[in-house]
């Protein structure tokens, strides 16, 4: 294993926070598991200045090859399902069976909320305490498309430090469950007993999304409401079309407080990934992330050249206008302003 | 109103099937509510001849002032669920109750599989053969955003020539549902009774877009576990995030067969859209809708234009590759793709 940075340089990246390393001595120290340094790359992956954006490839570049090792959650539930105290719980005990434990987020509301899931590290105190464990707050970025994307490159930084299990948080309210779900392997939904009502706050689609529904605080009072709850989502999970995973999905209760229920939790997800490393779905559907996440990037490239155009965006208000009043079919207004386009283009 | 075509013409229509109008022509005919030239106009749209294209552009810029005043239901279900006999006994018992119908396909399969959903007029006897129905089989295209697109403008002629009620099928078995959701008001989905086998070919995400679940061939033996069947969907509907038009989903068993339930399944629909009239989604779900399909034709026209591109093509194999091989991030690869775009322009 490569070794770790010298002490010198590691005083001097604390000290100043602006100062850099080679692409290399980043990639060394990474693979060595320094969480100092790791968060630092991290930092940089997140920077908006050209100079850390052309030197977090590089970094990224050198650890892609010890990466894709770990096994990949995501989580969501809505606003006071109880998150933060099921990851402090559910990553306590994995850390006790002798996890390395990444928590990431992808949090696009957290730059407006000025509270991210993760922020709040005092939620997770036996968690970030822990030398086992790295947790880091949703990155902020203009656009969630933004946000996911450097979540996903954190991710590869991490697994070459050597997590081996990475969580990413969620938080039900929109599109981000969507990403976060072309980057994860296993998708885990946390609800509470009786549910219906924090729905109120999750996006339509999510719950067919989920592999496990987590029933949580299923403690006190509420233990037969949520077994009642456990029941009804499993028939109700039952009702819905299969996985491609073939996986069935499933329902658990648990108390995150009183941490019961993680080893049922594990048990599942330690039957979910057999079942899906013996199927190829493990494999495939990594593949298949992969060419998402390339396909949508190069897509979301040709899109963003075209829309910042500013002639582009005066004919489109005249044109989303005529369509909108029926004078014009959305294909229609498609082709004028494409043809607009290419005449600009010409022009030049 | 205006006057149709006047006989000599129509005659000449029929038959030299090339024989064109002028767009104006058209217009002033499927306005007058002519099947005939209605029929013409929708393979005009479906051609892939360019004179054709453009003509068929003048043409719904025409009646597209006059379109959007219809009801739009969607119908999905897997083969078997008994779709035909459905829209022939609704269709029927719609036409009793004074609707013009129109109904049309979105089966990007049916040039593939031979047999469109609506290809088989003999299974639509009565609606067939009935003034007030208009039916047509789905466009044949290339992609299915192209078999979509036409079938949206088709319904554009169709409202524009009286028709009130557009009934939309699919076949639930990939992407073609949430184009034609994309294009509704309403969606139903056909299931049988004991549900759960049937759903096998059906694709995830279906189920929870559907406003109205109708268990068919609720007759004979199966009326119990049909009501066993409705009473399961009803309840799992509920632990289901709430819908944007605040509507919530229902489930019904009839028997197309035996003409039963055909009310009831009315009375929600009117329901449905006394709900979404009053809190004013059915304008704010269109204009969305128009928005989407702009905005999409916008992007799918980038895209084709981007890989359609023979350098472009090779050069995202090679790069492809080497995401695949994790030698390069998907989001790398996408910046050198786009770089080499650009330089391939300014090279010109």
């Amino acid at each position: 294993m490569p070794s770790s940075l010298n002490p010198n340089l590691k005083k001097l990246l604390a000290t100043n926070k602006k100062h850099r390393l080679t692409a290399n001595a980043y990639a060394k120290a990474i693979l060595a598991g320094d969480r100092v340094v790791l968060g630092q790359a991290i930092t940089i992956i997140e920077s908006v200045h050209a100079v850390d954006q052309k030197l977090a490839v590089e970094i990224i570049d050198q650890c892609l090859p010890y990466a894709n090792k770990s096994i990949r959650i995501g989580i969501t539930g809505a606003p006071g399902v109880g998150k933060s105290t099921f990851v402090e719980a559910f990553g306590s005990y994995l850390i006790e069976k002798g996890c390395k434990l990444a928590v990431l987020a992808v949090d696009p509301s957290s730059q407006l909320s000025g509270g991210s899931i993760l922020g709040d590290k005092t939620r997770m105190e036996r968690l970030s305490s822990n030398d086992a464990a790295f947790i880091r707050p949703s990155p902020s970025g203009a656009s969630l498309g933004g946000v996911a994307r450097k979540t996903r490159e954190t991710m590869i930084l991490c697994e070459a430090a050597g997590y081996d299990t990475i969580l990413v948080e969620t938080v039900g309210v929109g599109q981000s469950e969507i990403m976060v779900h072309s980057m994860v392997d296993l998708f885990l939904l946390l609800l509470l007993p009786g549910a219906g009502d924090e729905l109120q706050g999750i996006k339509r689609g999510i719950v067919e999304m989920a592999d496990i529904a987590i029933i949580n605080k299923s403690d006190g009072d509420r233990i037969t409401l949520a077994k009642q709850t456990k029941r009804d989502y499993k028939n109700a999970l039952h009702l819905f079309p299969p996985k491609d995973s073939n996986w069935t999905a499933t329902a658990i209760a648990c108390s995150a407080l009183h941490e019961q229920g993680m080893e049922e939790i594990w048990e599942q997800i330690e039957q979910y990934f057999g079942l899906i490393k013996e199927n190829n779905f493990f494999q495939k559907n990594r593949q298949n992330q992969t060419k998402y996440w390339l396909t949508s990037s190069i897509n979301q490239g040709l899109q963003d050249a075209f829309f910042k155009n500013k002639d582009i965006q005066q004919e489109l208000i005249k044109i989303e206008k005529a369509v909108l009043n029926n004078q014009l079919s959305p294909f229609q207004g498609a082709n004028s302003l494409l043809a607009f386009f290419k005449n600009l283009k010409d022009e030049k």
